[in-house]
């Protein structure tokens, strides 16, 4: 690698990794795996999932749609509830691909019948426990009307329900994970149940890296919708949804500088390469990545005990193990571990390079 | 406005009056106003400032000295320590505008001594009591060395001292902005007494924005580098460095959902709109930015009693006043002032509109 600034690395092998498990879990159960794409943004990357036989995709943005369309994708879920003033866009997009829409207002529902120029599919978004967005999953009343409307629609092919349990962020453990997948799951079944005599072939899309990785069983819904997963990240290595080995982004940065009586090494990479996403253990508190050093090919497979602990706009600070602290060098790179790789990837998309393809 | 998707606003005449107000300061005093224009990243609004007799710029990256040079800056002082790394892009630069760097090891020194094609300035960093980057301002001796070798050198100029006081960020009024600005003061001109019988003409160079917003006096040094002070934010609106009306930007963000049952408003704007920086009250608790209306030609003057609490990657989730959730329709478009604005408009450099030019 022959770095002169921050850059975005992506190990092509260990993804292609992640993708194939995903692929042959979600194959094998028979259940459609529609990764999110918000994740990567990446043309190149998105192309991989296409080798091991993914036609549809999820995107969280119209713009985002736009943007894999234009690299041939014709099946898309912007799984974002409808953004009304958008809709000339919606339009083009309806009319060239098979486009999907997240509801849960009827407001929405009235405008999309008014204002639509081709047939689109949509989801009715339910909130399962992330209380983020969505009806929850226990009013029936306002899912009932949204459902009498869309299916009252000339426009509006009703797929389903659609859930996003991003509460499976807050496990630690694959026990926790597992739990917060079980009620979730209970809670999208039942409400299919409750109209599944008034409403026939409603589809239910559910989908979190953590819960999609570590839960082997998926056979009672149509559809899962991880993206994270491709690279996952520090983020999931705390949760406990994947290890180290699979990870498959590291940020590598210059150092600048060396504080050895703090312990401490400052490099260039700030908020404007990672964001600010954090996460936290009892150790460390609340940080923005783990220290890897670079090899030739890669990085190596043990951590350095370092640790990105504070950043500003351009400027990260790392606490530096002793060992570390007296091995590293002003104008050498190192690698951090991203906190969360989906921002990391949005902000580095000009500064990215793909390794091991 | 007629607007569509997420827009970074920027109100012309605020900006402007808050650039005035910074040129007069200095100018009164005789000191150099050097503006850091990581803040807004921006052509246009870099222009602003040449009409009221700026002619010096900071930015923190080579990256961004390239981008202003080309709209014809030709002083820049790159605020970061060196990354060895550019050297050629350092060379270009430094042939063809007066280029200041900032270094705080002898190692980088004999680099440039070796590398350099053509002369720069450079300023010594110093730490007096942020602790991110520089050297402690007590340290004379690894300072004396430094001094030594940059006055050795042919091919370095030795501009003087330069800190970055970011611990103003800390206070929360008016009288500890005063506080920590007579501290971090009197550290840099005692700095500058130990050296100045062996080396003259050594420059002192500060600068925040709550110091140079809120300190009247800044004539005992010869250069301020304030950036934020063009926009401000709702974190300085927090520590106390300015009033609302001093604000000069917000998100204008498209209403996606309203959750009555949970007073909170779903907007698409999220973390690759804002960045994850936040700010804290007592009241609000960690949160990112205050909710404004729109007007024709700006936003209210009255705030509207909530507040984006909580966001994830393009999701925003607004605590809403019931006044104002009563008020709010799905499909507008309401203001949020930024946690920080520099982040905000790195992020939203395409998605940028200026009003009341």
């Amino acid at each position: 690698m022959n770095l002169t600034r921050p850059v975005f690395v992506i190990d092509a092998k260990i993804a292609k990794a992640n993708i194939e498990k995903m692929c042959i879990k979600s194959s094998s159960q028979g259940v459609r795996l529609r990764p999110h794409f918000k994740t990567h943004q990446n043309h190149e990357v998105g192309r991989w999932f296409r080798e091991y036989g993914v036609t549809a995709i999820t995107v969280s943005s119209i713009e985002m749609a736009e943007f894999f369309a234009a690299d041939g994708w014709d099946d898309i879920t912007v799984a974002f509830s409808v953004n009304i003033n958008e809709i000339e866009k919606i339009n083009k997009l309806a009319k060239t691909i098979k486009l999907n829409l997240l509801l849960e207002d009827l407001y929405v529902v009235t405008y999309l019948e008014e204002h639509l120029e081709a047939p689109v599919g949509v989801y009715i978004e339910i909130d399962t426990g992330y209380h983020r967005a969505g009806l929850d999953s226990k009013n029936f009343e306002e899912i009932g009307s949204l459902l009498k409307s869309i299916t009252n629609s000339k426009k509006l092919e009703c797929k389903g329900f659609l859930t996003f349990p991003g509460h499976t962020y807050t496990a630690r453990s694959e026990k926790e994970i597992r739990s917060i997948h079980k009620a979730y799951m209970s809670e999208m079944t039942n409400l299919r149940q409750y109209f599944e005599n008034q409403y026939k072939n409603l589809e239910i899309s559910v989908g979190d890296t953590p819960s999609c990785t570590i839960v082997e069983d998926f056979s009672m819904v149509e559809e899962i919708r991880p993206g994270n997963f491709v690279y996952y990240d520090q983020m999931q290595l705390i949760i406990g949804s994947c290890v180290f080995s699979d990870v498959a982004t590291i940020v590598a940065c210059p150092v600048v500088a060396i504080h050895k009586e703090r312990q401490e090494i400052i490099i260039f990479a700030g908020a404007v390469h990672f964001s600010k996403e954090q996460v936290s253990t009892e150790e460390k508190g609340a940080y923005y990545g783990d220290v890897v050093e670079l090899t030739n090919n890669g990085w190596t497979s043990e951590k350095t005990g370092s640790y990105l602990s504070w950043m500003t706009q351009e400027h990260g600070v790392v606490k530096a193990s002793k060992v570390f602290l007296e091995k590293v060098k002003i104008g050498e790179f190192i690698g951090i571990i991203p906190a969360h790789s989906c921002l990391t990837a949005n902000l580095m998309k000009k500064e990215t390079i793909i390794i091991n393809k």
